[in-house]
């Protein structure tokens, strides 16, 4: 019924290269299905200035899509002089999602960007980036802590997210393109390690949904983003 | 507990005043507590370019800012040359929100723009906005109704938002900005008439959330919706 | 003869109603028949960078008109990504009114910013902008003088404007936008309560006008504002 | 007592060299004093959009100042990325004055672009710039007048513009810099070759004035844009 | 002698590896050593409007940087609101480059836009780009061919790039970054598979340089050139 | 065989007037021919920031062409909110040239910035602008040392630019607009006043060249810049 024969509760395979370029303090080329996410990590020595003398460091995160990522080429956001309300959207979240599963004080006073920048799409990117991001975000953090710049780990847990929508009328886990131009309903979930909520966005443009609906979601989004976080653990 | 005195359950006082400019279709100034938001709906006998000739209208929506709403004057955004990341996602959800009880077949090859500029902000200008926008999108239809421009309804059901958050540890309903400004974990709920979601968008900066407080969000979320939609009826 | 009914050297209905906004050191709701404009008057500790050291404070002003302020809707500034010419144009004026009726070192280094937004326009938003502006930047300064932070009255004297044209022949009153559309010579006139002239600004696309003409339209702008500078004193 | 050593009724010298470029169907360089101003005139051969189909057309201008014009160097508004409010302002007032001199039905359906770029600035550089422009003009017109594109000629009279103020005190004719930046009040006058008005437009920032000064100061005018027009007359 | 180890006429390892998206018409990766550019050609139906109705296509490019492709973060350009005049420079330069190996009439009425995006920066990335870029042209118009849409070859060569440079006094082929933030000459020399010449651009900041060291530069482009163009032949 | 009747290494009429604005430290304006460029030298006391303190200054340069400077009428690019990609590619190669000749240590730390504003244009704008522009820098440089502000001179040796090009199969020197435009294959040469070369642009968009082609283009610069330098001579 899924038009990649994938059965309700299947993921599309996961695949998360790390160290692929030479220059960022962390970096990973994350897939999900035909959807390929470059994260990196860049550590500067200074916190944004709301943050000077608080002793408390900042993680952002910038989202972009190269033009020929999708069916049809997109033009190019720095051509076009700014960037969508979509592509900010995106970016604040990912930005929040990893601040969650951070302790910004043991972070001490610098600031990590994590820029996620969209080589192929198939739907998920803003997941994907997460996901992604938060390996990039875990080497760059180690490469602190190796060099004794941090000394108590700022991670608190993994940060992964899925999407799941009701599709065909069926709650289905991690919409690919062909699936997230139909749903009805489609929601990103952002979970931790452990199981905790970071982040629910569910949202229904045609047909409204119920809360059983919401909860058949939230099912699938837990054993999504168990999944993930297990590719997480054997990437780093 | 609350600041303001309330009960965890509490509402803010809720009044929505319609026909407050003489030029727009449908207008109303709706006031939650101290954030005031005035509402315009505007008719336009075009569709955007993407719906010529499919038969169907869109209702969209734009937010604004007076500089002085806020407690301390924020720059104008028209001033600095865009529209924040905020105030792009805020607008793209009001419009979805409000398409979410539409019939765009209904409604024919127009558009309605649906303008929401705060006066005053207390916390939860976007519900406020989705709230009182919904009553300035009644009234306009109504004006096409009236005059046969349109003959069956194209408003589905009433469409209502709320802010609800755990603040100091416990669910409670209807934030104001000394509660949003705390809060670990906020949520924006928008419902229908008969209770159904139309979106659900809850995030944890600094505390993750379990599914069962989720829950408890909901529920506030219900019971104060249900509140707003009389309100609505009782101004339309 | 005028769309109104209005004799010649009849004022629209002025109403000023003050503190109409929680968090500004100064407001009002200026309304000139159907001309509604909103003044903030916000104060800064810092003087701009150009008076630093100088023991002068500065006053400036913005403007801004809600989207459906107009007949039709007007697009918005801040989406469009600038502010047009005519906002510019207007906002200097305003600002350099305002200046002139203050004395800047009795103001201290610090700026207060009047912010006039149109809620709904029919001629005039100019002139209702700067009439409502001075009072809420005399409400403001009063808060200065009472908390001891200004111990000499900065204000000088009132400040107020009043258009007026010539319109199908005929020298009037305090232009609405129906007359404003259609007259050959219009002009906008800023007079302290004294009557000394601030600023005059004549201004002919069609027919051009004799001094006899410019003379006349001055008489009626001092009857003009004297009323106004009345209200000004009621409302305060 | 003028820093030039001129009576307060001298004009400073002016100068009107016509056909200084190759490209443009009209152009001039005009000097009054130290204020050197280049003016073009283009023809294009559609009106603007909103004047299609009307018969009539359009005459339009467009204002700028070379970076080192200015006594210490200008940012280039190419550069900074936006025209500054003043530049737009004064490109306001040239076009609207060199349209109050111009019959549009008897241009027909056409425009002309009217580029006044300031070489070299003195003060009054937007006066210059409105008597140069109008040679400009008015040699382009000349150009459709031989060329059989219009049979009747559809400027209406000459338009002249200079700037008077006053300086200690005093009442004084074509302003230069050194006067103009101290000056308490100071006006732009722009008249026709018959001494009727096309704009008034006086502005005190320090000092407000009175009737009697502002009627001074319109004498001055008077006097000099006859002069103005004199050599205007010689120049074509 | 070279930081790398390198010979003065040793190019970095070339690698091109095609077909690296599933939407592009063209696309490869291409890695000169460290730099690494992500090539993707899009063919539109429709040419760009000035060439409307004249039987000729177009061939452009767009040139990107990701933000941490280089040694620290560099701003994203879709962020700063504008691209660089050295990207703009770039991606002039490569459209050029490309389109000089294109017969335009042959092509038919259609553009192809050559996106250029540095994953990884090592110097040289506007040379990999046009090498690469060639590449990603080449299978697009091979689509374009297989489907009939064109029948007789649009592309009449090969066209590569390299730089060469004069480092510490010694004129060498296929500058890394280590060698062009010092050299004190450096070109950049485009070429095609006949070895005529379709750009030469060189430049000296520090020292100015000779015929002779042009033309010892020029010897070895074209020796580099034609071992890309070996690799290119092998890609495709 | 030349549209303007000119031999193939025949320069067009050079005149360069300097001292033309009273305000700038340095100033001329060039005639080429019917280009006219106007460049004036400003002097400023602080280098850019990234020279701060390192003993050394700068020199940088901006273009502009006046919107009539051409046959038919040029958006100006202060109007259209940003300059064009052409604009700066030519103001990053006037800087780079200039710099070329002069000691950034014997400067010291001050910026000098050079503008060239295209009042005619009939080719060769950026070729003008390099030698009228080290003509103004020179005259700046003067008042440095008269003042004694600089003690050593930091200007090694003249530069000057010629474009020359292949017109109808056969390499002329200076191109003139009607050349420029039929031109295959077009060159910038910059050289200094003892022959070196600072910068080699040439371009093929339609027919690809040879390197004997190279060698007559090269040539030809050769002489027609040892006129120019003859030219600066004796201007300065």
């Amino acid at each position: 019924m899924r038009p990649s024969g994938r059965q309700i509760s299947d993921m599309r395979p996961i695949s998360i290269e790390t160290g692929v370029t030479k220059h960022a303090e962390g970096s990973c080329l994350i897939k999900c299905g035909d959807t390929h996410v470059l994260c990196t990590a860049s550590i500067e020595d200074r916190p944004p200035p709301f943050l000077r003398n608080t002793g408390q460091g900042w993680v952002t995160a910038e989202y972009g899509m190269l033009p020929r990522a999708t069916n049809t080429r997109t033009r190019r956001e720095a051509a076009s002089g700014k960037q969508s309300g979509r592509t900010q959207e995106i970016q604040r979240l990912i930005g929040r999602s990893l601040r969650a599963g951070i302790d910004r004080l043991a972070l001490g006073e610098r600031q990590i960007t994590v820029d996620c920048d969209v080589i192929q799409a198939d739907g998920g990117t803003r997941c994907a980036s997460i996901t992604g991001g938060w390996v990039a975000l875990r080497l760059a953090v180690n490469k602190l802590l190796k060099a004794g710049l941090v000394t108590s780990d700022p991670i608190l847990d993994h940060v992964a997210a899925v999407s799941c929508g009701i599709y065909a009328g069926q709650p289905v886990l991690d919409l690919d393109y062909a699936e997230d131009s139909e749903a009805g309903t489609d929601g990103n979930f952002i979970l931790t390690g452990h199981g905790r909520l970071i982040e629910v966005q569910m949202s229904a443009e045609g047909a409204t949904f119920s809360r059983e609906e919401m909860n058949q979601l939230l099912d699938l989004a837990e054993a999504g983003t168990a999944q993930l976080i297990e590719a997480q653990k054997a990437a780093i």
